[in-house]
């Protein structure tokens, strides 16, 4: 789906696929095709008709990774990742038969956005097993390794990164838990879009700081490729950037939020305590009237 | 219960009773008070028997607040909330009759860890009203101002304000709420010890920030007395402090954490790589024996 | 110069002078008129010619307190600091001599630049100061202190908020120090105007987090009248929003630094490692031909 | 220095080096020996008497790397930097001349502190420039991609970015060029401990969130082994363990900040404002007294 030039905006994808008699041909590039030398195929999102906006004009083509005019410019790692590699590829007018369609020409975004909105609370939930083996880790070093006269489980800064970790991981665990019986309760993923898009902004944070924290109290090994650490913490940039960038989903949550609520019309609202005082006083007139009256009785 | 000279640690309080016939004898001072100027009697925790440990030898006892020997040194107050003072006590021979008493002889801390445990809870719940509403008012601005040429709620900046806010909120809100149920089903504070230290660990952090955005970007007017925000985040500094610091939440779940972890008793634990490697070769080493044999024959 | 419907965005400004033979008529209201209740005058900024832009079309007039049609509709307080009530103020055809002008007509900006260019340095200087005070605090209660059988001293939570404290505030220190040797340096605010926004951006928080850490380590008292740290931290949000949001300052640091950038042309920059190396390799082709055709011989 | 059991608390080393005759006889296990498979010699520190403390009965010795019953046990690699091997390295019986100490018998620590001190300055100036070489490229990055319409360097979100990390590079590098000048000037280690201590603490965070934001404005190629910044922040965790984890630092900052300071010794300190007023309204009792006769005269 990303191109070199742009990932998360689709207006930037410029690879394109043009009618040729049955068939269409593909010419373009695409980027970070992850497994992408491991692959049969490739599934690829080109424009079809750039008279209509992109989420009406891209069609979902599906080919095979020998397919002449198919190449990987380069394969792409990441560290501590180096198998995983996600290649930097180029089409050159390959041909791709009109069968070879996944979904309606014009209907790349409605195969993308069912894929997108499951994706992400399933990289949640890969999120909440690396961060819960890393705290294990954390938890089980702590009670392992003694210095200064003491075990690092009794030093103050080693158990307040237990606690945090332990605090974010739960609350963490709850929202995406939560976020789930929703889908399946709701079975419509632009009801919970808010949801999806709160575990999406929420999950590199936590994976990032629990890992930083089991890598630290590891000591030198924690920063080795002897201790999976290092992959947790880079797999959580990765987390805040796949499926689109955190920037992107806490835009979609606050505007998703904002529906529930009015601008007010007066330039001072009405939780402002002067202007609520007066709202009361006004409600209550004839009650503190009274009250008023009988004090002067008294 | 507590005392000018020390508040978390019960061990460093001297207020002390002592028998005097039928009677006890209260002498020594207590700190924050709260609402001590308009209350009818006051629950004082004081020292019967130095002979155990504070926890053995200290009594609950209900003082009449115009007993002779009560005396307020001064109130104090709390910027934004003047009228709820804290009052500095001074007990001097005050009397209380033997059946003055808040459960038995020797059991203060019995009594008190009863309210304390659902205490925190109540905090907790408390500050999730008033994050909510110091988000409600972050939105409720957000949508009635505009500055350089356009909304408030159409910023970036802004918009980050208010995704944190939510995503904040929800997973502490879920946090509490599986705390108050794992307290009804189980009916057993000690069984939820760290998740009850953990809301409170983690409650001042979410109202503080929250209300900080709200009264943000409310601007000038956000900082007054004309709005709840300072009051607020005020009281986000009280619930790191109220029914004990932070720290100690922190230490206590991380203690009760602890507990489900054993140490390594070797150099290199189980989820050290070429461990892992090593014990996964061993285990299996009949099957990777066949599959090399299989290799060579072909 | 600050209205109720807005602060930051002199854009959204309403209030108006309109000439009236020699003379001008103010009318409109203005917002957080600092000590307003004991000046002897106001200057005010007034829109002066609405067919230009509001940095060319507004002036600031010098108006005695006690002028008719001068009104304080309510003075605004600030929790902590009850006595320097910041005014809401309503002029209603206000007249002002034309040798009552601060400046020349339409010079507003050119006035108000010239304090708000030192003036924040000048909120840098006491932001310094009273987080210094704040830190000299903490550093007495923790050697005063005791709690679990040790000085608040020894405990690692403490030691780490001190230690964070100092290694913030002498960063901020010295920068606040190049920026005002840069100021005298120079004598030209536009030059440091980096310097100055970044000082700005900076000083709240430093400010909050260090005078947060003396209130919490202080325990009740702490968040009390009793102590200045509550009045610290809600100075903390006012440095933040006074002489323009940190939103602002920020949005400058970024615009000033980006102009020492160039953006790059081509799809992978220079700094991306296999472009690097192709340049490299090219820019020492015959060197590598030397060493490959040496290689070869022997 | 360190070994596989601990590194930051040189009491729990167990490296051992017997005298042989002239010769001495070293048994152990080292850790992590940066570049140890390209080196050809080792520096180790070795246990020599064991009645003192550790600090007066270890020593330094230069060891061959062929030397007989030297072996790299196995070569630990990092993410993103594989070739810098740190060797797990086994000593069994290692002969050593006399001749071949550095410095004396019992002054390992003495040799140690003198590279230790000059050495986290050295990772200072380091971090300094891989910290300005990720701005460097954030900025660039900023003007040169578009997304949703506009440049990157036009987003709010982009913009906090690169102002937090100017603004937090050049506090730390003004700290660290003073850390720097206090060394010159006082030619002594022991009297810039708490400032080389504050800028060892201070250092991994400045990379490690430069790097962080560096790499994600970057998306996916960010992440990727063709850029730097996934290096950058392994680095930064590093930094935050080589030559003592930043633990140890803010506890040395803390403790050396706390000399400066004497604890109070009556329960409200001198900065406590109602003992303050007393305090000023005692000192300056006879200007009162005049001040309240002439206003009962007037």
């Amino acid at each position: 789906m990303t191109e070199p030039q742009g990932g998360a905006d689709p207006s930037v994808f410029t690879t394109e696929a043009v009618r040729d008699g049955e068939d269409w041909l593909i010419t373009g590039e695409k980027w970070f095709g992850s497994n992408a030398r491991y692959a049969a195929f490739f599934i690829v999102m080109a424009v079809t008709d750039k008279s209509v906006s992109v989420h009406k004009g891209t069609t979902m083509f599906i080919v095979p990774a020998n397919a002449p005019g198919v190449n990987i410019v380069r394969n792409v790692g990441i560290a501590d990742d180096p198998e995983a590699t996600h290649a930097y590829l180029r089409f050159d007018k390959v041909r791709v038969s009109s069968s070879d369609l996944l979904g309606e020409p014009g209907e790349a975004f409605v195969v993308a956005q069912v894929r997108l909105g499951g994706g992400r609370v399933h990289h949640a939930m890969r999120v909440i097993g690396q961060a819960q083996r890393a705290l294990d880790a954390l938890c089980e070093r702590a009670l392992s390794r003694t210095t200064q006269g003491g075990l690092l489980a009794e030093k103050q800064m080693v158990q307040e990164k237990i606690a945090d970790s332990w605090i974010e991981l739960e609350q963490f665990r709850l929202l995406v838990m939560r976020t789930a019986w929703r889908i399946d309760k709701y079975q419509d993923y632009l009801r919970v879009r808010k949801d999806i898009a709160a575990v999406k902004a929420a999950m590199p944070k936590v994976l990032h700081d629990i890992a930083a924290r089991a890598l630290h109290v590891h000591g030198s090994i924690g920063v080795s490729e002897e201790m999976p650490f290092a992959g947790y913490i880079l797999r959580s940039f990765q987390m805040g950037l796949a499926d689109g960038p955190t920037e992107v989903h806490k835009v979609t949550v606050a505007k998703q939020l904002l529906r529930d609520y009015q601008p007010s019309d007066s330039l001072f609202p009405g939780y402002h305590r002067p202007t609520a005082a007066a709202l009361a006083r006004e409600k209550y007139a004839d009650a503190l009237a009274t009250v008023e009256q009988s004090g002067e009785q008294r």
